[in-house]
């Protein structure tokens, strides 16, 4: 008889950034009860999966033990942690704890999803404690930009961990509660035997500014324009509308919000009332009866996203509101690696409209809400954990972060998705790999990444798509010539006749010398239309392009 | 009968970066004599222009004049200045002049599509002056990062013109010849009618710095290394390829070139003799018998091209070396905005197995070729143009660089593609709009961007494709049911039975209710069967796909 153990398994975030979705377990090997914390979702691109909605951890292995699961803990309301909510909840059943705000976030999903209001707990901050099986959980309130962010104090029979969650080190962070630091030293007096620690800015070297250094220089920038003024910010960046919209207030603007996203949020915060002091909103319609120079918007699509506000704006109008020679654009925020394109395509239609456009180059006008890398040090000097555990980064930050752990003295695991580690003891262990990956939303379809669904997808983007279709008659002779449709070629090559009719000629002549055996046979005639088709379209185009072959047959 | 005229014309390179070729004309409207500054290429990506293998500028303007074209000069042998010669060649027959590392490269794209060696002419430097029609044209060397690359002064009867070509101010370039204010200011010196000026930098606001500096940092960081040691940059960033290898070589490595393009560029610049001073190299083979630590790589790929030599070095082994734990790897250049993802995707897999990656965040590695705003200015200062007009840049970059020339008192002029500027007299007016574009290279075929074949590719990678395939008998009655074959969508939707056959089950009660006018109508046909089987999809998977209709009557 093995005896108890405790493990940690990252199913999605661990050599990612996004997708969180960790899980805690402790009992007989296979049999532990599990908690999971944060189960959110990744953004597709158009590089690996053209098409898709959103990314989802997979989570077939918590499926597969959907009667160990005693809770999901969301740590903050950040899509990265809580977007997946909804779309698992049903596969699950377990339920969801968090904090207020967070909790409202996540009921406004369950409910797009026709999920009960009950299926999210609302639970309140350390010093209390949820139960849950083998686990007590507490939220300890750390500094992030959002609401309530938290990170978790997860008791164990083999002791106390604590999993940062998102955070960065920030005593006057405009929204939530300040990083308290004689609160944690007295949450990890008695010891903490491991951290599971955000490590997203392990390469920042300096240490993090706080939200509270930058109202003083929008404001004054937003003083310093003579047209309406646009400025954009993720809308989960809470703490940023915030600081935003009073600057503007301050600068003796109207606030306007475009775009849902951003609606939402302050209508949650306002709902559960963690941001009391938000200046008064004007709608899009009064809004076009106030002068312009009088008028600060604070709209969605911060990464040049094409649906939302800022883009629509660049192209020309949204909401009946237009900007205009002499408008300023502000970006309160930092491009996410792989959406440059989207930014600078709207960043030059502003240039196009006169509009003069201030991002965060000057380091004035945004600040990170993750820990820079003096930050996580704070953190680790605080919580002195016998074993840290990079989390939140991709492998080449988790690889910095325990080598930073390490020059500590403290012993760094470097677990990615799917490495289950054994926490039992004195010295973290591999237990196990565990078989991980992604789920695509496609459409209102969950499907897995690998299925190749999205790979034929990237493949016809990539080579173009011919149809072939070719009739046999009773005794399997062609009836009239093989056909030719094509999607996403050019109509003619090399030859400069069509491409259509030289791939018909090639296919015609193949089956003319075809044998009954090959034209009886699905599979061979198949094989070799498709095979003759791409051979053709090389010659003539230098692509060979993906080939649907429908054969029917009269007989 | 109106007089001579003076006109400039980008056709690509004016609002975006890439892709060069200016216009420069003399004569009655209609009838100037024309000039090409450059022809270059883009590069295509996933978002825009999946499956395109280059992006050329759009000549069709220039086609449609050939007879009037004198001459093509290329300022350099950079892909978006020299790239689209090959290509364009037989479209506009117009020769090609170029200094001799320039020519070298050419003449190599030349040969590679068949055309003659003496398409490319060789003409020597400033005070060099090489007649073409109405305009004498010289070569007047500026500092950059691949040899003799030169600005060109276009002599013409309304007086000269600098046209920049890329350029920084640089006084130990490396390679190239040093940035020579005495010559500059001597050839300026009796009034310079317009600059046409690379924008690239305007927004980097501190003078830049040369390539002469990075040696001893480079060779500092190839000493501190324990392992094999491998570098990579733009192939055709020439001076950072030789800074590169003599740092190795002082460092006490020998130096071995990886990826055709790294040997192609390196071979060119030695057989024109412009670098005569690189070490030595040894191949990958013979490299295999010296120990890792004695080698420096230097290697293609550094955007993190999936079939660069960085790339097949991150997955596992190139040419038979493999990277192993304590090896470094160097990115000796930026990232292109557009790039990141390729690029983190290798320093994850480095970091996989183990080798440190040492980046240009640091700025001891890496210094751009173009010129940052002070050194804009520098140049603005020794030319003194009556009028600015910038070039090489996105909207924001042109507009940015207008500002600054305004702000001196000189007129600028924001000219995008495609906007013919008449130079004639004291002030610069706009002449004509001229259709402009880019021409896809596909395979083996060009193409318009604007054709629908790439957007047809890109809705494919978004919606996935369906084939419906009918057959109507002689009297237009379908003959057994419609054929639905998908690809790029999942198999199964809401209702879990096989999405192929719930489409085609409604669009056989679509064909059972079609009365026989719709039946005959190939159209109607077409329109009706395909409107029902992407409501079919959306229906049961939320998507609308992408449709081609075969329609086969025995009549």
């Amino acid at each position: 008889m093995s005896s108890d153990r405790l493990i940690y398994l990252p199913l999605g975030g661990a050599g990612e950034i996004g997708m969180n979705a960790y899980v805690y377990g402790y009992g007989k090997p296979g049999k532990e009860r599990l908690i999971v914390v944060d189960m959110g979702v990744a953004f597709p691109d158009m590089d690996s999966s053209p098409g898709v909605d959103l990314i989802l951890p997979d989570i077939q292995w918590l499926k597969e033990r959907r009667d160990r699961i005693e809770a999901i803990f969301v740590t903050h309301a950040h899509e990265d942690h809580v977007g997946a909510v909804a779309h698992t909840y049903e596969a699950l059943q377990a339920p969801v704890y968090a904090r207020n705000f967070t909790a409202n976030i996540a009921r406004r999903k369950m409910a797009e999803h026709g999920h009960p209001d009950d299926a999210v707990q609302t639970v309140g901050a350390w010093p209390h404690q949820q139960g849950a099986g083998p686990f007590k959980v507490g939220f300890l309130p750390i500094s992030h930009s959002i609401p309530e962010s938290s990170a978790l104090v997860i008791d164990t029979p083999e002791g106390r961990l604590i999993h940062s969650g998102d955070f960065k080190i920030d005593l006057t962070p405009g929204v939530g509660e300040p990083f308290d630091p004689a609160l944690w030293a007295d949450v990890c007096k008695d010891g903490v035997k491991a951290l599971v620690c955000d490590s997203t800015n392990v390469f920042s070297p300096l240490p993090g500014r706080s939200e509270g250094t930058l109202g003083p220089d929008i404001e004054k920038l937003i003083e310093s324009a003579s047209g309406m003024v646009v400025a954009t910010t993720f809308a989960s960046n809470v703490a940023r509308v915030k600081t935003l919209a009073t600057a503007g207030e301050k600068a003796g603007r109207s606030i306007v919000l475009l775009g849902r996203a951003m609606k939402r949020m302050v209508e949650a915060a306002l709902e559960t009332g963690v941001m009391d002091d938000f200046p008064p909103v004007v709608s899009p319609e009064d809004a076009r009866g106030i002068p312009r120079e009088n008028l600060l918007l604070l709209v969605t699509g911060s990464q040049g996203e094409r649906r939302a506000a800022s883009a629509q704006l660049a192209r020309g109008k949204y909401q009946g509101i237009e900007m205009k020679e002499g408008d300023m654009f502000l970006f309160s925020a930092k491009t996410i690696p792989g959406n440059e394109r989207g930014v600078i395509r709207i960043v030059n239609q502003f240039s196009e409209l006169g509009v003069d456009v201030v991002d965060d180059s000057s380091g004035l006008y945004h600040v990170s809400g993750h820990a820079n890398r003096p930050d996580l040090e704070t953190l680790h000097d605080v919580v002195k954990p016998q074993v840290l555990i990079p989390m939140h980064g991709e492998h080449r930050h988790l690889r910095e972060h325990v080598k930073i752990a390490e020059g500590k003295g403290i012993t760094g695991v470097l677990a990615v998705n799917g490495m289950m580690i054994d926490l039992s003891g004195n010295k973290p262990t591999v237990a196990e790999y565990v078989e991980t990956g992604r789920t695509y939303l496609d459409g209102s379809v969950q499907i897995g990444a690998l299925d190749g669904v999205v790979r034929d997808r990237i493949r016809m983007a990539l080579n173009g798509h011919v149809t072939i279709t070719v009739i046999l008659d009773e005794d399997d002779e062609p009836l009239g010539d093989p056909w030719v449709d094509m999607m996403g070629l050019p109509e003619t090559g090399r030859s400069n006749a069509p491409l259509a009719e030289i791939i018909e000629a090639d296919l015609a002549q193949f089956l003319g010398r075809s044998k009954a055996a090959t034209l009886r046979d699905d599979d061979k005639l198949n094989e070799g239309l498709k095979r003759t088709a791409r051979q053709s379209a090389q010659d003539e185009i230098g692509k060979k392009p993906e080939v649907t072959v429908v054969v029917s047959r009269l007989s």
